[in-house]
């Protein structure tokens, strides 16, 4: 066995390119045994094996520096640079992320995971080095999707004719990316690849840069040709490399979709289950088929009505099968949130009911599209968050709890956060069929709850908070998902200090409701909010604000502390821990708030985590 | 005259060709009658009456759709739809805005001011036309330095494989953005006028698009010509007209970057005024001079220092020839901030010690980048914040108050509120030689102020507010810009009622001094916040938020409510005076919040404008 003799890229250079094919070979092998146990992405990593190999063949990682992106495709570079062990050893499989990690290894240079990010960051390294007087190499590794971003396609535009210094764009050439590949430029790509890399109007030598094909992108020999002949080069160059997704495992070559990134185990011989989940109305309930059923009626009653996603099918199942079923009223724009969100608000405008999906941590990438294309103008489109939750943090990169700070401080725009199935679907029908306001609806990750009464068909009148039990003393404000949580800790009290608590459900993020909370005070001496994300600029501190010139009542907001999450190494229910948002602990705060003052202030709990 | 007999679209139709070329002239002359008087986009709009013309002679506006991109390229296309008078008549010249505005005209499709947002939106449009079985043309007027932005690159890249119906994108290449075109793309433009289109690696073909050249761009047969070949045409293409910046008036045609945007009037005989601002340190102060001046002093001592700047060198007065006096060490990546700041995050990365510049509104084109690439990696880079500030707001597509909230809410970055010019200094070189930070500084507009004593300069201790006056009853946090808003506040409170109020200088905006907040209940009643930003996700809340479990204190929290701006109609005098935010209201507020709460709730002055 090769593997158990690589501990560093020096290892891989002691090899004859023969044992590298080999090297690849039991690689590509220990990837599947770990993934088949663990789930990940599986296809990409597949069809990059000979590639990292011949990259770490032939550069001097870590003086030569590589940027990797998408950078789930960096298992195999993690197997080459120290990290083997979290893929040959099943006690240590969750010593390594799915990203490239700073914090892990010298050799990865960056903590990233949202796609279309390499070309800059790399150029940042390669202006650095000039700067410095320095000679490595540069290395951007491009693919799975991520060259159609605009931020890659700036980069690339910007190195074409901004740096006249050694730079590899090393483009991984897939064929796919999660799903089909959209746009012109994949086209191009496809030309290229029935060319050879000859046909006139190459979109890359348009820009003025250099240019080399490589046909065999899963063949070390040619690969570390290929590298070799671009070593050290003196100005920016392409590489475009044409792999196989899931190269070498017959399941994944067949199915790049859906073994893109598998979020169970399974069973090598058999092959990954691509059988739909069986999913029941009103039985086995979750949000993405109901969601999706939802609007694939609404689109087959109404041409108007379409589904606009950002590469995020998975997270409402639209399948392919499901895709064709919507037919042109279902537009898959690729990892392009920018023009996803800008285009949604042109069919707003023109008349069209547009329905804008994706992740929260990809609407990260669509700020100014929100603020400026669809609410200056006052669009009246959908916006569906997905993954807006503490149960849904991955990594770092994909923390994702900063929506609500980021949308629902933007003006004009409407964002509601519906705690059951049935007030979900009245907002979204709701949504969909008004023409007044952007709206923006963060999907609840804790389950599926029913509505306990009658929920409103009509949210025009902004910002009417909900009272669910009417009490005293301490009114509890819970947003959204944690809405639950909220009865929980209002039934807690009832039980532990006969505290009838009143429990609102605000519904609405963007706004507070100034009636209600002006009358709290009369019957209150506390109020409590709680949010499933980030308690700095989110929704409790307006509340606190609001209530701040009010004498004789306190205001609790508890959601979570600023900071980039980790589910990798924390679990979520220890988030909440951390972030006092179990029951008994916001039980016992609240009994404290309301009695004892002085023994908060020593125990040092409410004041925070820090 | 012909423009006297221009009330729409129709009028312009009803000429002939050569009538239509005697409009354009008086156009011309129009535009540069109220310029000289008023200030504005005066090159841009020069080089493209023409193409407007021919457009609205062509096409049927409001039927078929034109959105343009930048949009201060308008001006023309207001003249020609029913608001000639807001250019003719000095008393209407305050009329319109400097973008495309819905509220104006029926001919406005989208009120937008930032760069590269057309493609994208007339693609909605477009879908929502085929949705509805329309057959309107749809046309994005695109150019003088858009189409290099990621937005619109992703734009194109969609609509080349996507829209297989009309759609039209009129490419102005005037072969000028703001200063000189960055990219291999602009080099591509030169090389198409060069050969007529007719170049091997055609950009847009390498798209797949179809792709026609017009050579006279500012002839309007030509252009009605090559107009009516692609009207109704059933796919997209684009229609590459070459136009001259500034063209007809020579001081434009020759300065066309001096020209691009003027901000005060000049005398059409002698041309604009281009001899630089006589600053003298010390004397007529400026924070653009200030500052550009103490980076060019400090990148000469220091190789690894870089200014990184998106088209905003009039920000800082980074004039061609201070430009080129930095040499490579000024990098001026064109409207393109989401590469900005990325390349910033790899070159800090990378030893180096960048200066991100840009202003506050473009800040919101890189929210994912600042979140992801420079602050999940704590990369040491500075970013100064320019025109963040109530003074700035310009439209409502320049709102600049939302970068508070969109920054302070990110974990890791260090945003801080200089308050003077020793202190801005201090700041500034401590994140330039500091390695642990990335650090944001919000440049003040409220003018050049000094410190009454010396200022600290290690701010790497985070979040230790300081406190300027010692005293009771009422404190004040004063952030930034309003610094000096607190100081006349507290002087008033003195006068009036005999107050003795604690003044503080909070410095950091992105965490919040527990301990000292901790403190002012002993001594304090009320906590006064003010910040020139928006009041919502802000600095304030975070406050209000952290004092709500005392008992005794109330906190008041001022700034600007949570709208898009337009000192177009309203002054920023006004907007002050509106968000309660002059002295002499925020002292009648804080004495009735101390004294009588039931008038401060029947006046309903505290709880804000609505």
């Amino acid at each position: 066995m090769y593997i158990e003799k690589i501990h560093g890229p020096a290892d891989v250079k002691a090899l004859t390119l023969d044992e590298c094919a080999a090297l690849a070979a039991e690689m590509r092998q220990t990837l599947l045994n770990k993934l088949s146990k663990t789930g990940g992405h599986l296809a990409p990593n597949l069809g990059v094996v000979e590639a990292t190999v011949a990259l770490h063949y032939v550069f001097d990682s870590p003086k030569d520096k590589i940027v990797f992106d998408v950078s789930h495709q960096c298992y195999p570079h993690k197997m080459l640079t120290g990290r083997m062990s979290a893929y040959t050893d099943p006690e240590k499989y969750k010593s390594v992320t799915g990203f490239t990690e700073i914090t892990e290894s010298e050799h990865d240079f960056f903590t990233v995971g949202h796609t279309s990010t390499s070309i800059s960051l790399a150029s940042g390294l390669a202006k650095a080095r000039d700067f410095k007087g320095d000679h490595e190499n540069i290395i951007a590794f491009i693919g799975d999707g991520s060259l159609g971003g605009g931020e890659a396609l700036e980069g690339l535009d910007f190195v074409a004719s901004e740096l006249a210094s050694n730079f590899i764009i090393v483009l991984n050439d897939n064929n796919i990316s999660i799903a089909e590949n959209r746009g012109g430029l994949y086209r191009n790509l496809k030309l290229l690849r029935d060319t050879q890399g000859k046909a006139g109007n190459n979109f890359f030598k348009a820009l003025g840069l250099d240019y080399r094909f490589v046909k065999e992108g899963n063949n070390v020999a040619a690969l570390v040709e290929a590298f070799r002949a671009v070593k050290d080069i003196d100005h920016p160059v392409v590489v475009h490399i044409c792999t196989k997704k899931g190269y070498g495992y017959s399941y994944a070559e067949e199915n790049p979709e859906l073994t893109h990134c598998l979020n169970k185990p399974f069973d090598l011989e058999k092959g990954p289950d691509f059988t739909p989940f069986p999913y029941v109305e009103g039985k086995n309930e979750r949000y993405d088929f109901i969601i999706r059923e939802h609007l694939l009626k609404r689109m087959r009653e109404d041409p108007l009505i379409t589904t606009i996603m950002a590469s995020t099918m998975y997270c409402l199942s639209f399948t392919a099968e499901k895709r064709a079923e919507a037919g042109a009223q279902f537009i898959d724009v690729g990892a392009v949130e920018e023009h996803g969100v800008a285009m949604t608000a042109g069919i707003a405008r023109n008349g069209g009911k547009p329905v804008f999906v994706t992740a929260s941590t990809f609407f990260m990438r669509t700020y100014d599209q929100i603020s400026q294309e669809l609410c200056i103008n006052k669009c009246p489109a959908t916006l569906i968050v997905i993954n807006a939750s503490i149960y849904s943090v991955d990594d770092v990169t994909h923390t994702e709890i900063f929506d609500i700070p980021m949308m629902s401080n933007i003006p004009n725009l409407v964002y509601l956060a519906p705690t059951n199935k049935e007030e979900y679907l009245a907002m979204l029908d709701w949504s969909i069929d008004q023409t007044q306001y952007p709206v923006a609806i963060r999907q609840p990750r804790n389950g599926v709850f029913h509505a306990k009464h009658e929920v409103d068909k009509d949210y025009s009148a902004l910002n009417r908070y909900k009272v669910e039990r009417e009490g005293n003393t301490v009114a509890i404000i819970a947003l959204g998902e944690f809405f639950q949580l909220g009865e929980t800790v209002a039934d807690l009290l009832l039980e532990k200090a006969n505290i009838n608590a009143t429990l609102i459900n605000p519904r609405y993020i963007t706004g507070i409701d100034k009636e209600l909370l002006a009358s709290l005070p009369a019957k209150h001496k506390l109020v409590v909010t709680l949010e499933s994300g980030s308690l700095e600029g989110g929704f409790g501190e307006k509340v606190a604000s609001y209530l701040g010139i009010y004498d004789g009542i306190k205001v609790l907001n508890r959601g979570l502390q600023k900071s980039f999450l980790d589910t990798v190494h924390v679990s979520a229910d220890e988030l909440l821990t951390q972030n006092r948002l179990q029951p008994e602990q916001l039980c016992t705060d609240i009994l404290a708030l309301l009695n004892i003052m002085q023994y908060i202030l020593e125990d040092g709990y409410v004041f925070g985590t820090d």
